[in-house]
């Protein structure tokens, strides 16, 4: 079983310092509280609601900053020694680009960079999307996927993920809150849910609080298994969802001897998905 | 708005002069209660739990069978003689083939017959997989796409069905009963609920009950609509899910000026889906 955790924060916009104290010290946290993988939030060491892209510059940072080896000596010292962090930053990229960016980190330091794919509304003014397909990580834990908040809206690109043998996709996000009708999930956590049934791979969403420049958030944040369904929450404010997960469950995508989600696709028949042609029937 | 109904019937695996009746009988209530569009279950004129294929066989049809006359008569008894009927049938295909079938019918006749393409289980030994997209047929009401129950599974082809503007998929459907973790929904009822969430799509689907051959079904029946919202279920045993659905809804995929579902998605980026490739990681 691997212990996981994912961490309810509440970044300042433009305070990268006191972001990075935030993040340090919940990360600590839950290595202490003997997690194995740690998840925070989307833009966590920057904030979300930027003015403009420039803003946004003045918080990015590159790959190589020393804040990534911090994070790496924080999974250091994780039970085993192999803890792993995926956590989101503001990416100062080639020219003026800036990127929404996770990063997974082991002891090792940075093992992947992920830069987010699906622009959720304003961001389209000021970060770059990204060009390339969620990494999965091989970990002694199991294989992460990475993808960022608005990512996982698109079955298309969760799919992608489980195709490419991720056992457990982290998923730092923001979700900026919207109505929910009474008794239901956020949508968000509606759709994780099919995700993970539909590719059985556990999924972990790590969302924000802390009202942003008059931006409420769903504090949303959630473990979901390959069952889909939601094993824990992290509940409105600062904290965070814990559960262990047997990450191996998700290898085997039988439902039964002659059924397996995966072979079972017909790819064949797929094409429509891949050639632009007219967004909608006519 | 639409008046819209989901039938849960019980056919008799083999009797297809008693599931012809049960199906006109159920057809022809729904119009009296002033549906529009009726939706029946998958395979409700043969029934499911087949010994083999011959058995199947025995029970196929052509599209050109009078019971689709039948059903043509009691949609143009509809209240506004624009009514639409989608149901399961074992269709009998070239050769000795015998596939999992559903047509569209409006009081033309037959407008459009879908054969299954992703088999559940022992299906596979029964009948040969469709090769063809959902169908998306035109109505006075609004544009109606049509797949059957596993397929609903494969958020691919969900998608490709939004793709082709279908306002409101009709899933004909016989879901074998399975464990559900207490306080939630039927697997299948999650995932339709993100397939309708992710393409802003209404979706619908009929359920059977009745056990088959020691095979008893979930009896989830049910209507949701665009925003992902359980908003009608038949419940247990016979019965229907009723509810007016604004299919206009469905045509607008933005959720803010800068976001729009379909535009956003990265058909660039998603060639992953239609390359054979590794099932999965290595």
């Amino acid at each position: 079983m691997t212990a996981i955790a994912a961490v309810q924060l509440d970044p300042a916009v433009g305070d990268f310092d006191g972001n990075r104290r935030k993040a340090a010290t919940a990360i600590a946290e839950a290595f202490a509280a003997r997690a194995s993988i740690v998840v925070i939030p989307e833009l966590a060491t920057s904030g979300y609601v930027f003015r403009d892209r420039d803003e946004a510059r003045s918080v990015s940072i590159r790959p190589d900053h020393e804040i990534f080896a911090e994070w790496a000596r924080l999974a250091a010292g994780a039970r085993d020694g192999a803890g792993v962090v995926v956590g989101g930053f503001s990416e100062l990229g080639e020219g003026d680009e800036v990127h929404n960016s996770a990063a997974v980190v082991d002891a090792s330091g940075v093992r992947a960079v992920y830069r987010k794919v699906h622009l959720w509304d304003r961001e389209k003014e000021v970060f770059t999307p990204g060009k390339a397909a969620p990494p999965v990580v091989d970990t002694p834990h199991g294989r992460v996927g990475v993808m960022i908040c608005f990512d996982l809206e698109f079955p298309e690109w969760t799919r992608i993920a489980g195709l490419a043998g991720a056992d457990l996709l982290a998923v730092p996000t923001n979700w900026p809150l919207v109505p929910t009708p009474p008794g239901e999930r956020p949508a968000e956590q509606r759709i994780a849910v099919a995700a993970a049934l539909v590719n059985r791979m556990a999924i972990v969403c790590a969302d924000r609080f802390g009202r942003e420049r008059g931006v409420d958030w769903t504090e949303g944040t959630a473990i979901i298994s390959p069952a889909g369904v939601v094993i824990a929450e992290a509940g409105p404010g600062r904290g965070a969802a814990t559960a262990d997960l047997d990450l191996a469950e998700s290898r085997d995508k039988r439902l039964s001897p002659r059924i397996d989600l995966f072979d079972d696709r017909r790819p064949d028949l797929y094409g429509r998905l891949v050639h632009p042609g007219p967004a909608r029937g006519v």
